[in-house]
């Protein structure tokens, strides 16, 4: 996935929508950044089912609705100068987490969806690759409103991403991915 | 329940309304679909609490959050052409499994709510039956759009039931049912 | 807190929005009502994640999903002369359990978020008490119909509390509470 901006983040909104039935078994990671050195946003689903997202570090961690065969709309987002964390699902919001405030997220890696980058760009663990269905993929630089985040979980355009724009988005295909084109 | 149309069928939307405490103990027939010698559509809450629907023979399965005390609105669509299978619970639609491509469900049977026809209508299984509310049956020869099942979940009446239509159905009952009329 | 009437209720509606990662531990007590001798009205979350609420002896009880980190609007409603016990979350209703008809709850005790009072205002069980979020806690002494109910999800201020009216409730703090107001 390449960005329409470098990732040098301050704040940041990550939305998508999936369905897994990996429910229990493993931990599944569904997005990842990672520069040279470091995991700079990873997004997973532990074992235990709760969510969690790590910027260069420990992580925040949220106790959330399963992961399952029904579509959700995910959001996960964060603020350096109150280190406000909150994740989204399907619009309702979480409670917030104080988490990494002051830091910043470096320029310059590489973003993956649903593979573990453990050493730059090489070495994947199969047993925590995402199997399911991901799609609306998109990323902005700054918090959204509670209210923008449930216009996208009705469909509703009102701000397309400035860091990834599914619309527009190029990817690049490895492994056993199925892409589908649908109208909205 | 008797149909409005033989239930020879190429797709289908089944919905309904239920709610029920029977949370992990056991699995319950929620929808039966019987002719002589063949299930040809049975619904089910499986013991783990996955949803399945069975077309005269093994099933396909889907790890939806469990039912229980909240009333939630269930579809599931199935379409020969294609194979493809979903579940919506409260509009929101699963992943898509393929399952039983080319096959066609067999007119001639019977339709009964919550019991499970072991032989035809004659041998039923107390341990499977249902116990909670259900209503808003409804059931069409092809598959709805997601925006009408949406609808639906509302209580838009967009569309009436074209096999089976819950406000002119016939109900014959057995048991101990108890049918309580509501003005919607 | 503070009532705006008497609770001498023969019917209540009590909602409120609530995020708490206590899953599974513990019982938690969301709201106490407490005369000198009875709890008149408790509301818990069990051990099992079913929520229930008790007036003055055995309680009633519904399987829910579990409340976690996301926010959860809840409403509980009961009606003496039918009996009729309900939940809400997020608007979704639950079956109906007959529970104590006739029953009235008496005034002139005492009210208390996330506590248990188990002998008059003294003896309190950290172990029971609530952690996590609080708000918009509204009483009335009727039972809602169930689109008010959907309209207080979505904040519309269709009908304020009467008899604990969340905008101009007055709080007494014990403990390590932190009070954070926000416009809507």
């Amino acid at each position: 996935m390449v960005p329409l901006k470098p990732l040098q983040l301050k704040a940041f909104t990550l939305c998508m929508r999936l369905a897994t039935e990996l429910k229990g078994e493993r931990e599944v990671i569904l997005f990842a950044y990672r520069t040279g050195d470091y995991d700079e946003l990873n997004v997973w689903r532990e074992l235990d089912g709760r969510l969690s997202f790590y910027l260069s570090g420990d992580g925040v961690f949220f106790q959330v609705p399963e992961l399952g065969a029904l579509k959700t709309h995910l959001c996960v987002t964060w603020d350096s100068s109150s280190g406000a964390a909150t994740v989204f699902m399907d619009g309702r919001k979480s409670l917030t987490k104080i988490y990494k405030k002051g830091h910043t997220i470096r320029a310059g890696g590489k973003v993956l969806l649903g593979q573990d980058p453990d050493s730059y760009l090489g070495d994947y663990d199969a047993k925590q690759s995402f199997v399911g269905e991901v799609c609306d993929v998109n990323m902005w630089d700054s918090v959204l409103p509670d209210r923008t985040i449930k216009d996208l979980v009705s469909g509703k355009r009102v701000q397309r991403g400035n860091v990834f724009d599914w619309e527009t988005i190029q990817l690049k295909i490895s492994g056993t991915v199925e892409v589908i084109h649908r109208e909205l």
